[in-house]
């Protein structure tokens, strides 16, 4: 198969670009892969590992020739980083990102984008509690959703392309307008992970209860949201302060409801308890049937513990 | 090896009794188990499947002759089983439970303990989001804890000798006081599962979000919420009801914590989150380091993926 673009620059070389370049690389592609990273760490261990064909010490020159840039670093550093890449960039190419959150983007880099030149926001729904390059993997976006917010930057040509490249790595695409991405992403991922930080604090506060029994008896429950609440802080940072409204919306929903909950406890209303439990669990059963979650028990952790036998 | 009970009865066949007899009879640890369920259909499926070398038709059948008895029942119908199967103890038996909950299993159970009958409370801190007998596995407890909240009614032989059969089921066993023991589970366990069921419930309400686009898109993050919250509704009504103090409690905490993230969020306070998030990676560390998850990406769900290439 031809390469999709002769040669793509990724601009931060963390989870997702490292995961990207795995990918790209196993499956031909992209002709050439540029790479910049902020630290020369990074950047060394970019080379070291075989991720980057050629590595730069800054993101103008990384882009310089290249047909698809893609920006790979936390959203509050996309505005300013969109501003020193876009004289340097070639007529014809696509700029993409991957950023979690799709309006704070499009505001931040439209601006930048120049004549000739198209920007097709994306953002890949995949990714692990790990981060840097050393964390990423060939199959991080099998049978996972992308989406991809087309803005007035966007060219349906441009689209279709990096569809196509978001496809060859394995991942199903689809399409919205970038306030929806922001709303849905606030529900299913923004306020899980803040409530995840939140509850890990708490344990962490507790001065009756040690640390080291939290850790201790993780197992049933708390365990799953340390490892939400192991990602990466700068991320995370920018995350929120870029998506405030639609997660102020989402919280202030998920405390009306948790205080119904609490409220219910406190009158040993037992009925509403177990009503709102059952209703929870159809969600699940959707999950699982829609391909997005292992049926294993406790995500085949048993298994691991056999296998460890 | 000798067996450590001559005859085991099991009260309850879901996934935490029907884990049990699998894991004695793998290792021998009982002469005979004879087991009890509430209906005709769980009793079948348990000697069919053969967790079950007897099954009776009542619960105080199924005591009578039994050196231990295990109440693994909903925390909320202890107190009524113990009533029953008082009668029909054997001299010199041990009855235990594996309740979520200590201080009301002990509350309601410990009246009817007859003289020369010991009572062990306990607790596996081990699990999945299924249920009933058909769930169970020998290697549930592997490498868990059980925590043991020795009683008035309970005696050192007849918990060393509990505490040994869990051991050779493959637990750490631990013991403390009840109240405390109610206390960490309220942060371990029993408030993050009702934050999942919140936010769970969150998104199954919101209108501008399909449920359609939750299930899709669940991947990075609302998904483990999911799992948490497809746990057996009757279990879990019966811990909030009877953990009432303690999860209030820890609840007051959590909200007061996640007002101060949400005003952080509103005030565009980046530094209060960045720190608030590094922190928390740090007890993700522990848990690692502790041995109570794997360290593989994403729960090894990644290797699922390639394992399905």
């Amino acid at each position: 198969m031809a390469p999709i673009y002769d040669r793509v620059a990724l601009i931060g070389l963390g989870l997702i670009a490292s995961s990207m370049a795995h990918a790209m690389k196993a499956g031909g592609l992209a002709g050439e892969i540029v790479g910049y990273a902020k630290t020369e760490e990074t950047r060394k261990v970019a080379l070291e590992i075989g991720i980057c064909d050629r590595v730069c010490t800054s993101a103008a020159e990384a882009v310089e020739g290249a047909d698809l840039v893609v920006l790979a670093v936390p959203v509050g550093a996309m505005g300013e980083l969109a501003e020193e890449i876009a004289p340097h960039l070639k007529p014809g190419a696509t700029v993409t990102d991957v950023g979690s959150v799709k309006q704070a983007v499009i505001e931040a880099v439209s601006p930048h984008i120049p004549e000739g030149v198209a920007f097709v926001p994306g953002h890949p729904l995949a990714g692990t509690e790990y981060s840097g390059p050393r964390s990423g993997f060939a199959t991080l976006f099998k049978n996972r959703w992308c989406l991809l917010t087309p803005c007035e930057k966007s060219t349906l040509e441009a689209t279709a392309r990096l569809r196509s490249l978001w496809e060859a790595m394995g991942s199903n695409v689809d399409e919205m307008d970038a306030p929806h991405h922001d709303l849905v992403l606030a529900v299913v991922s923004h306020t899980p992970h803040l409530i995840a930080y939140t509850m890990v604090g708490v344990a962490d506060h507790l001065r009756r209860v040690s640390n080291s029994e939290v850790i201790k008896y993780s197992a049933s429950g708390f365990r799953d949201f340390t490892r939400i609440a192991a990602s990466d802080p700068t991320m995370w940072r920018d995350v929120f302060l870029t998506n405030k409204e639609a997660t102020l919306d989402i919280l202030g929903r998920f405390t009306e409801e948790l205080f119904a909950l609490q409220r219910a406890i406190r009158l040993g209303d037992g009925e509403h308890l177990h009503a709102y439990f059952t209703k929870t669990r159809a969600i699940r059963r959707g999950i699982i049937e829609a391909g997005q979650d292992t049926s294993a028990p406790d995500f085949g952790r048993a298994a691991d513990v056999k296998a460890g036998d």
